[in-house]
């Protein structure tokens, strides 16, 4: 058994290797290391020592190293290899892990490796460009085994031993007609177990689930995790078979989508998919992030129009001012966790909309425990600050108020959200902080005025 | 091809046949749904349609759909129930299934139906359910095929066609030595395409990666998509292979997890994975919640202390006052774009504790640019109030300045995490507001201060 690997071993000794200049030691290392453990010590060496190591790997294996690199070294590694050199590795990957270095790590190259390419594979690679980014169309492999439904089933397994392409894992065949209509799938651990004879035709599954080329990738990861299916094949609307989009590719999809919710949930959207962190202009970044700083801020202002609305008051008590961003901000965090909370329990299924008053109900009594144990504290704050014990009191009771104000702010948004046929993760912490800023306002300035007879 | 199923029509056929009491034709149409579908639409009827409709379905079926119909569907099904009926159901289930519906959706019945089970499905249950939850214990599927190393790649293939269970999805084969050690895989698609005489220790890839039964579920979706396995082998401590978990086990995990990241990054805490949002006593979840909400309301009630060093300058102009949330709510919301921002970026690579500076340089430009346009907005929307012109342009020039330092706060704190191994994803958006607020409230007061010799 190898335990998940020491990475930093790994660099100690490949860095060891390089020093002592121990080549043939260090190929040997190399070619019995699984392809991402490779990649983690390339993207940690220095630019010369990543093309040194990169060069001691066999095409098929630097192709997979290629595939998992950070976007940095790709791009370093590239670059220091000739368009003809780059172009034999790109060769090795399947089309779509290709089209995607090609479209992601170094764009301005794309056309120069294409042309360097032999022409088959760069016409798979072009066919693939045709989609547009993060459709099933740029994740299709077409290493797949399609056979006819009047096949028997010794034909079929004689189908797939002439695919010669070694690093398609094969879980299931692709029953096609004449014509080239996907009519069926077949797995291949039932072929093996049925009499040679038997008609493809007879075992096949018909009806196969599959999914267009335009479709998004997001959809197809729902179809596959939906399904359990290892592959999804992808099919054009005449019904033909373009190739299939593998259960890796979703797993990738996957760990990137849930990336993409946090970004969502603190305000900010994601960009093109060809982009990076740095690789985005900050004019576009800036572009971005103002419509939605902006509504916020709109938002937001009616804070300042609610606290002149309490001039008087706040007048002749300036102390009252001190504890409105402690109170505004507890709401905002309060809400924030009610809202992350039911934006999971609704992805999960757990809360359904015909559940509303009893969430409601339980988020009333969480914000009342929660308020009354904050608002402990906060009393003690205010007297400690050396503040009279009416607006302890004052800002005590404000507490309590706020929180329960903010748990059901916190739980209605993000099922009327659901309710009016929009994704509940669109709500963010951002918007629910907002709209509990101004409310919480008038609440604190409502009980304070009243307590001390502003 | 079948296209992702209209759930909606699908249901109006169900509940039309029922009311028509079209028994044999609703039969019919259930067998030809796929069980996800069916789950769907038996989630959607009453409590006497669900139990109408789930008898109908075959054995085999009836298992599939129960894994996947909700919680609340699941308990109404099985209490409708006997408990011989029910375990015959989940008899057909593969036991990690099994485990989850006994331990997730109906432990107050966890050993009365473990009892009517038949003894040897049981007490495969009870082996997983000895593992903490969450573990690849708990994932284990003990249908795999186990070859030895001195078999020829026929006998392997035989030993293959002996395993009946159906619905298990074979990718790879396992090399067991004597005595049970795991020492290798064998792909089944190489398998096919070899001499039959040829022997498993000859094709079979040595050294397999492999889990703990104890290790955490993340870890194990982590090194899944690391090397694009389509199933991971469990190995005891003594070396002895417990079974595999399977790749679809692994996306449902990471379905999972995206959810628990949003949960983290609004400030809550995911709970035990047995765990519902109704199945948590409000006891427990108040528990959970007040923590993070006691740190935040300390921190934050630093800016009582800040507006109370500024209390003279206030009670000279209370206006001022009024912009306080305005500022520091838009502080909170910039800051909040980054880190979520960094959060990704930091997850997916693009970004290196090394990029440290280029990324604050990208940073305070980007906060520049949206400073000064939110300025021009602010500056107007105080001169609407009435306010004086000085006023404005303290609080125009201060949005500047928030904004510049929030986008430095939310760029740092992430990468603060990293470089101190914690995990980056645990900064939340709360965090970076209550840290941006104080901060926020003295360069407004400072430069309000000086702008209008207060």
């Amino acid at each position: 058994m190898t335990a998940p690997i020491d990475i930093d071993r790994l660099e100690a000794e490949v860095r060891g290797a390089l020093e002592r200049r121990e080549l043939e030691q260090l190929r040997a290392l190399l070619a019995a290391t699984y392809p991402p453990d490779v990649a983690d010590v390339i993207d940690r060496l220095d630019d010369d020592d990543q093309i040194a190591v990169f060069r001691l790997l066999q095409p098929e294996q630097a192709a997979e190293v290629l595939d998992e690199t950070s976007l940095d070294a790709t791009r370093e590694l590239i670059s220091e290899l000739t368009a003809a050199e780059a172009a034999d590795i790109l060769e090795e990957l399947d089309s779509d892990d290709a089209a995607a270095i090609l479209t992601e790590d170094v764009p301005e190259r794309q056309q120069a490796l294409l042309d360097a390419m032999d022409p088959a594979d760069a016409a798979d690679v072009r066919a693939l460009l045709r989609y547009p980014p993060q459709s099933a169309g740029r994740l299709v492999n077409d290493y797949f085994v399609a056979v006819r439904p009047e096949m028997s089933c010794a034909q079929a397994l004689d189908e797939l031993r002439a695919i010669v392409h070694d690093s398609a894992v094969i879980v299931y065949l692709y029953v096609v007609e004449e014509g080239g209509r996907l009519v069926g799938t077949l797995s291949l651990r039932n072929l093996l177990v049925v009499p040679p004879t038997q008609l493809v035709r007879d075992l096949m599954r018909p009806n196969p689930i599959a999914v267009a080329p335009e479709a998004d990738q997001e959809e197809v990861a729902r179809i596959v995790s939906r399904y359990d299916l290892a592959a999804v094949p992808v099919v054009r609307a005449d019904g033909s078979m373009l190739g299939v989009v593998t259960v890796d590719d979703v797993l990738d999809i996957l760990v990137e989508e849930s990336t993409e919710d946090v970004l969502r949930f603190g305000g900010a959207s994601a960009g093109q998919p060809d982009e990076t962190y740095f690789t985005v202009p900050i004019r576009t970044a800036v572009q971005r992030r103002l419509p939605w700083l902006l509504l916020l801020f709109v938002g937001g202002s009616l804070t300042a129009n609610v606290l002149g609305m309490f001039e008087s008051e706040l007048e002749k008590m300036v102390a009252l001012t001190f504890y409105v961003p402690l109170l505004i901000g507890t709401g905002g965090n309060t809400g924030a966790q009610t809202v992350s909370t039911l934006i999971r329990a609704l992805a999960l299924g757990e809360v359904r909309l015909r559940d509303a008053w009893r969430v409601v109900g339980r988020e009333v009594l969480a914000g009342l425990v929660l308020g009354l144990l904050l608002g402990i504290v906060a009393f003690g704050k205010v007297l400690v600050d050396g503040q009279i014990f009416v607006l302890a009191g004052a800002v005590a009771l404000s507490v309590v108020a706020i929180c329960v104000w903010a748990n059901v702010i916190g739980a209605l948004v993000p099922m009327a959200a659901r309710r009016m046929n929009v994704d509940p993760a669109l709500v963010s912490a951002p918007m629910i902080t907002t709209l509990v800023d101004a409310t919480g306002l008038a609440i604190y300035l409502l009980i304070a005025g009243a307590m001390l007879n502003l």
